[in-house]
């Protein structure tokens, strides 16, 4: 490895870095952008700084944005009436591709786990309350993970909001027990998000 | 995809320009970069831009080099009379990670190839040529590839090299043929090389 000169051996190990990048997989990357047009090279350069720069979180539904409101919170078009709680923001994007859902979406940034010492405190429930308060909220759908935590996390948050009037829903179990909601196909999110029920 | 920020969908777009990347090997990518500590990220962003900018070729034997000489060529315990000739700068690599040869190296930047109309006035081969009039060397080792452009370029150079004194060799052909040099094994290369034979 080291009969490359610097300038090529330290991209080769800031690649080695990444998840599921190896050092030969990071030596081809490194080989292929030397050889890469220069603007092809200042693109990504660029865009891994402005990643960094920019990327901040919707200040209404904390979802990965890069303005004080992210995309959908700014779309007038969407169902407002219609909340749909999340673990994280991949969770969203996993639930908007299956395009089962037209509301609005309010990202916890987690689940409870006490284990990792992780309380109610830690996740984004307060806002979630504070935009149910309102009273504008007539559904909340709970879609967090069908894990242990996140089970208990949508247990608690159906009893932290059972005093108020919006009905509270959870994501139907059609999920695999155990998955993980971003990795789960997208007919299967539909017909969880269709068949949702009671709690 | 859209349903992430712009600062994020750019970032996947450029991961996704790399060879063997994906687009979910891209999104994986840029959320494990949002979440990595800036330092990271940085490292990795100014490293493809040195690359571009740092990286030449070495004045010399013309393999990639952040300085006007190469470590090899500048490096006085090589064996000056032993000449490598290779097409590319990894092929050189590949070698020098089996650890048979102690010589020095010219890259010529890759085979000739009728086809591609690449001929000889493409190539490093003029360079070449300089290097061996000069009679420090004793042998010229050719270890382009084992496929047609590569046996072609090898019987090129050695009807050319035949008017100087210098012993003029060819790597010998354990290397599998068809194969792309740098990626055979160390053990077939380090054969190779010890098995070289007289045109």
């Amino acid at each position: 490895m080291n009969h490359y000169p610097s300038s090529i051996l330290n991209l080769i190990k800031s690649f080695s870095k990444l998840p599921g990048v190896g050092g030969k997989t990071a030596e081809r990357l490194a080989i292929h952008l030397l050889r890469a047009p220069l603007k092809e090279a200042e693109q990504l350069s660029r865009s891994i700084m402005e990643l960094k720069e920019k990327t901040r979180l919707c200040s209404k539904c904390f979802s990965l944005s890069d303005s004080e409101l992210c995309k959908i919170c700014g779309d007038l078009s969407r169902d407002a009436s219609l909340l749909c709680v999340v673990e994280h923001p991949a969770d969203m994007v996993a639930i908007e591709k299956s395009g089962a859902f037209k509301g609005m979406y309010h990202i916890l940034q987690g689940a409870l786990s006490p284990m990792d010492n992780i309380g109610p405190d830690h996740l984004r429930i307060k806002e979630l309350i504070e935009r149910v308060v309102g009273g504008s909220v007539k559904e909340i759908v709970i879609a967090t993970g069908t894990n242990v935590e996140g089970e208990a996390t949508a247990s608690y948050l159906a009893e932290r909001l059972a005093r108020y009037p919006a009905r509270v829903s959870r994501i139907a179990s059609g999920v695999p027990i155990g998955g993980d909601l971003k990795y789960i196909d997208q007919v299967t999110l539909k017909a969880a998000m269709e068949k949702r029920h009671e709690f």
